[in-house]
Order: structure tokens, then C-alpha cells, then sequence
């Protein structure tokens, strides 16, 4: 049986900005997710991210997105399989000079905001990801029941299912994506956390019990009171990990 | 001894935009230098020239830039060490995820333009290149008698001299980077690099023989002519290479 | 009765990249679409395509693009009202500073690639665009017949439905725009420009009459066969300009 | 005899980052500088901080600077005069379309960062300032007693010379850019300023008295403890303003 694991986005700074306690929240995830000069960051981020990570004894894997800074990569592009292909094997690559500079693996790769949300939906899109993850031979952490899962399915790709600890769900059990993040008690998210592991159910945004399926935990750095919700969570499902 | 090599700065055409002639000048190069996207180039275009390099069966190294598509990375910008070290290890990593997907080995770092030309002068960005260099395991393409060889020679990277065969030299044995590549004769060209080669020796700006060193030949592909130019370049060094 | 106007995309050169015979095509249009730095140019070519405009005596409108000079504009964005309102703004300001500089007026403001496409189809983004074009006060090119038209028509933005020499037109009269322009006869253009101007109607790619507009005609600076084609949509259409 | 004004660099923030107090800084400024996409900002922020000056009634200038947001635009670049121009012509331009919107007019220019130093040092980059500045017709803020002011001055530039409150002065009564601002006594600040203001004198960061010029306090958003430094400020120099 596979172990839960906890991931968390990171290096989503940029230059002179500032995003997200990384530091702080990585003593309670397991996985940093960290962002490769698309979306956000860049390379001194990254470099620094990654040594963070090291010091943490946490593991680290690629979190390329959308070519579009000022969107966070949170606005939906039309782009081509070649094109995400190139785009997550260019970003994922850029990231592992950093991790083989500190002699450290990479884990695998996890695609961020419009992009997940793109390949949940879009075969082309799901199918470049493939590309790109067969590639670099890394599995992915992908949303359960979606455009993605069919195609790594049948791709033969390795992937796992991520539950979040702080976002929405809708009543197709999709999380919904926003371009800022709420604010959420620890307590709740502990508790939803907590179902959606052992029951593999959550409460959607409508009130309704839906399936969700829960490999891994994302908790996000730069929501309000982020530090608290990663400590909860991370106590609840500690003998899990 | 080591052989002499003919390397070609490639991949830069960026979008929509094409530059250079890379396909036809490869036939006549052992070495292609990539661009990785900070001053030319673009994922699509990486991918697509790494296929064509393994094709003519010639070796790829990176040929990262400034962050500076719109001066073509020929503006000089006031760096430090550890910006030009992560920006070499972003951009060679980027670059090698191509390579590694294609089945390919990295060859060499050749920095580009400005890039080339702060290495130049300044230790802390000569130091930067020397960081990546080593902690990637890659030989550098530089430029003779500059605080590149002195750094790098105290660092202990491997490196190689490259002569340009259409740029023009300084009184120093510096060649003069320029934001256009002006037209050369081919025969012109061909002679100035077989005496570079066998004499190490060229014809400065003013007409006085500098020292040079030879030990790769560098040819462009957006020269106006550059096909007749890198073909004649060939032809003259052939029993060399 | 208005007079009927010949426009052009023009000044999508970028850095070292050249795109276009602009100043050749110069002499057979009466309106200049300049790129404003988002898809494509930047401040210098701006500057340099104003002064070549002025000194053919043509007129100048904004051709304001998405923020991805990659994909040159072409690949559709997920934008707000907002983004798209403020983004029409900031780049036809841009361009306009370069008019003031040179004694001239802005003419229109003519939306570039996917975000003229997007405007067809999403009433946020046509409203986006009607919020910038009131607040500068000057008309819109326009694609007819779709969402932009019908909330111009509501807010009152004044425009003109532009038809394209060198493009194709789907069965509801519409342009397909694709990534790179194909090859046109110069005398297939003229005649089918002759067409559209004095009967309303275009052969579609499946070979059916459509109805299209024709208030201005647009021609391109890239397709290949660009002046001559030019040439002779202008010779076709003189007594009319 | 012209009144004393407080300036201060605002909408700084970017996409998803933000940057700064701006809005709690603004009652105790007559200026806002107002960051305009290349070095910081993008529309949309542009828009938002023209019409929070808007409504705390203070005056609007542009605050351009280089094409580096990586940077923040503190790291000098090679450009020529016609580089320089046109990139200050392209952001005001941008900026004023904001302004014309909301029916406002442009104030003034001021470079930022390292286009502000480097124009304190090389007369073509005060050269390019120059000609942006008379051809859009507005004042400029500067340094004094540089390259700038010498330019300016044989121009015929309208400008006038700021101190800042919160940076240090080396022996040559030039202020001292840094990538970030150190914490300042709100006291000390307005002592400081209180003193440059009176007796046109500064305590260097070698402890000389330098003499400076003091026609505009630039106060700054995102020093910590900005808002208490400009109010300390604004008090000291409450009745000459």
C-alpha cells in the first residue's frame, strides 16, 4: 500500500516579491511542488527553493505552468500538445539543474493552476503532459476523474490523486480553482482532510457528499493562516505518512 | 591532441519569427550551440532544433543568454555571481531535458553575446559560468586571454578557445560583438580561420596581427552567406576536425 | 457615403526579428495597424513604423494584442472585462505617444489575432474593448456580424467591418485565422476583394456564398506575395479609397 | 517660489504580488510616480493606482524604467539614446492613457532605478530622457548635479531635484539604490528632511555634510514603516508644501 503523502506549491516569488511561507510550512508537507519561471519564480528562486527543501529533507518535484507571469498562470491559454509538452519538459528540466547542483532526485512533476485545470479537460493538453512525464520517466500529481487520469491511464503513465485541504469543491468533485486563496480554518481542514482520506468523500460547494480521491494532501503556502493549516493537517494524517 | 571543432550558435528564431539557417549550415559544424530561451528561442524551438542536431549526428551544448529577448541578449546588464550562475543552470537544464529526451549527452556551455562579453571582463560573472559549469560537468567554449581562461583555469573548468570566422578582431585579440552580423566572403572567411588555425594569428580592426587562439571555430548561421561561409570554413579545416 | 479604406498589421518586427514588408506594402494602404509590444514590436519599432507611416502620409491605429509575444497573440487567453479594457488602453496609449512625438492623430484601434477572435465570440471581452475605445474616442475595426458588432452597437462605439484579401471565410462569413499565412494569387485576392466590396458576398472554404462586410479592407504584410498583392487590391479598389 | 513636494514610486505591485502601502501613503504625498509595466505593474494595477490617486486628489507622473522585472529594473542595462526614449515615450504614453480616462493629467516623469542612475551617469541615457520628456511636454524629476541635470539644463529640460527620506547619501551627495530599502526612525527621516529642506544639507554615510538639493521629498511605499515615515515627513514640511 502506498503512503499518503502531504504536497505543498513553492518558490512562487518572483524577483523583488515576495509569495507564501515556504519555509515555515515545509516541516509539514512531505513533497514541495516548485514553480519553474513560467507562471512564477525564477531561476535564483528556484535555486534557493530548492536548498530550502534540502535543508527539510523534503522530497521535490517540477511545477511548470502556463507562460503568463502576470496571469499566475491561472488563466486558460489555447495551446497545442507539442506546446505543453516543450513547455513542461523546458520548465522541469530548468528545475532538476538546480536539484543535480544539490545532488538531490527529482520526484515528480505537478501542473499548476490553468494548466491542471486544462488537462483535466482538454485530451490534447493531458496528452502533452504525458509526453513530457514518459520523458523524464517521473510520475505526476494529477485530479482524480478527469481528462488527465483517462489519458495517463492508457498511457501508462504513474500518477496520484490530490485531495486540497483548502480550496473548493464543485458537486462533479472537481476543486475549484481561484486566483486568490480563502482563508479556511485549520480545525475544517484537518477535518475534511481527514474524511477524504478515510472516507474518500468531501462536502461540495452545494452541500453535497461527493467522491474525491486523496493519494496525496496539497496545502498551499500563501493561503491566509497557511502555517496553521499545514500544521493540522499534517498531525492528523501523521501516522499515515 | 585534441581535435579542432566548427560550432554554430543555432535555435535562435523565437515564435513566429525565424533566424538563421540553422539546418543548412549543419552539415558543415561538429557543435551546436542552443539557445535556451532567455534571449532567443522558445521551448518549441529547442525541442525542434535538438531533433535536427541528432539528425546530423552533431553534438548540442547550451548557449544561454542574458533575460533579454527584446537587445537579443547583446546588452550588457549589471549581474552578480549568483544570478549568472543560476541562469546558466536554469537555461542548461532547461536545454537538457530535450537532449535527454531525444537520447542525447550535453556537450559544452558556450555563453552568448553580452553574456560572453561581461565574462570577459568582470571576475564575478566569469565565476558564475564557472559554478555551473562544474556543478553540471561540462566544458565551456570561451573566449582567449580573458578573465573567463583566468578564472577558469583557477577553477580548474574545462574549456576551449573559440576564433570567430566573420566577426572582426581588436588590437587586444578581442573579437567585437555586434548587434548585426555584417556580410564576409566566404574565401575571406576560409583563409582568416586557417590562419587562426595554423598560425594563431589574425588581422585586427587596425590592420595589426593579434595573437589568437584557435581552438574551435565559430561560424554563424544568420551571417548574410552563412551557408557559403560555414561550407568554405569546412572545406578548409576538414583534415582537422 | 463613407469611403471605403485599405488597413495593414504593421510594425510586428520584434528586437533582431523582422516580420513584413511594411514600408513596401506602405504605398498601397491608407490605414497602418501597429503592434503595440504585447504580441509582437517594441518601443523602437514603434517608433520607427509611426515615422514610416507619416512619411507615406497613411493613417495610424493601435493593433493592441495579448500578452504573449510566443505565441504572437494568436493563442486565446481566459481575460476579464477588466484585463481586456485596461490592456487596449495601455498599449494604445503606448503607440499614441509615439504619434503625439510625430504630430499625428490616432485613427481606430484594430484588436490583433485571438483577441479579435475572442471579441467575436465573448460579449466580456468585446465589452472590454468598447470600454477602451469609448474612453480614447476613437472607432474600432471590426469583424461583422458577431459579438463585438452587437455590443457596439449597443454602447454606441463607432466601427467599420474590415474583409481580409488573404484569408479564408468559413460558411457563417467569417475569417479563419490561422498561425501563418498561405500563399494568394495577387489576382485572386483583387478579385475577390472586388467582391466583397461591390456585392457583399465571398466564396466560402467549403465553396458556399457568404455575406460579408466591407467597409475596410485588410491586407497583410507577411503573406508571402505581400506587395504584390497589395498592389493589386489597391488598383482594384482606387476609386473607391 | 515654487512649493515643496513629497513624491513617492506607487504602483509597484504585479499580477498576483503586491507591493507596498500605497493607498495609506498617499494622504501624506502631493505626487504619485506611478510604475508603468516594465520594471513593475501591469494595466490593470496602472489603472487601479491612477484612480486611488484619483480619489486622494494628488498629482500623477509617469515612473518608468528598464525592461526587467526580474530585476525590478535595479540592474543596469546597455541601451542607447533611442532605446532610452522610446522606452520612456512607450511607458508615459501607456500611463497617460490611464490619466486621459479618468481625466487626469500626466504631472511629470521620473525615471526609476537604475535608468534614474544611469542617467546620472551617461549623458546619451539623460540624452534619451531628454528628448521623451520635451516631446511629451511634462517636467522631470532628477538627481542633482549628474549628467542629467548638466543635459537637462542645455535642453532646456523643465526639472526639478529630489532628496530622498529614507535612503543614504554617499560623499558626493548622491542618494545610494539598493535592491531593498533598510528601516528608517520615522524621526529620523523627517529630521533628515527637515534639514535638507532648510539648509540644503545631508550627513553622508561616511558622516560628511554634503550639500543636496531638495525641490521634492521622495518618501517610499514599501520601506518598512512607510506610512509612519511619511507622515513624520509630511508634518516637518507640512507648511511649505
Amino acid at each position: 500500500m502506498n503512503r499518503l503523502t502531504i504536497n505543498c506549491d513553492m518558490g512562487e516569488a518572483f524577483g523583488i516579491y515576495s509569495l507564501g511561507r515556504d519555509e515555515d510550512v515545509m516541516p509539514f508537507v512531505t513533497h514541495a511542488n516548485i514553480a519553474c519561471g513560467f507562471h512564477a519564480s525564477d531561476p535564483v528562486v528556484m535555486w534557493r527553493t530548492v536548498r530550502a527543501a534540502k535543508e527539510h529533507g523534503i522530497a521535490v518535484g517540477s511545477h511548470p505552468g502556463l507562460p503568463d507571469r502576470e496571469g499566475f498562470g491561472r488563466r486558460a491559454m489555447r495551446m497545442s500538445r507539442q506546446e505543453i509538452a516543450a513547455l513542461v519538459l523546458y520548465q522541469t528540466g530548468a528545475l532538476r539543474a538546480f536539484l543535480d547542483t544539490e545532488g538531490m532526485k527529482l520526484s515528480h512533476i505537478k501542473p499548476h493552476g490553468a494548466l491542471m485545470g486544462m488537462a483535466m479537460q482538454e485530451a490534447a493538453v493531458a496528452e502533452g503532459i504525458a509526453d513530457a512525464a514518459l520523458a523524464i520517466g517521473v510520475p505526476v500529481i494529477a485530479c482524480t476523474d478527469s481528462e488527465m487520469t483517462r489519458v495517463f491511464d492508457s498511457r501508462g503513465v504513474s500518477y496520484s490523486c490530490e485531495f486540497y485541504a483548502d480550496l473548493d469543491y464543485d458537486d462533479e468533485g472537481r476543486q475549484l480553482i481561484t486566483m486568490h486563496h480563502a482563508a479556511v480554518e485549520p480545525d475544517d481542514a484537518a477535518a475534511r482532510v481527514l474524511r477524504a482520506v478515510t472516507q474518500g468523500q468531501a462536502r461540495s460547494i452545494n452541500g453535497r457528499d461527493v467522491k474525491v480521491a486523496a493519494d496525496s494532501i496539497c496545502v498551499h503556502s500563501d493561503t491566509p493562516g497557511a502555517v496553521a493549516i499545514a500544521r493540522a493537517v499534517h498531525q492528523v494524517v501523521a501516522d499515515r505518512l
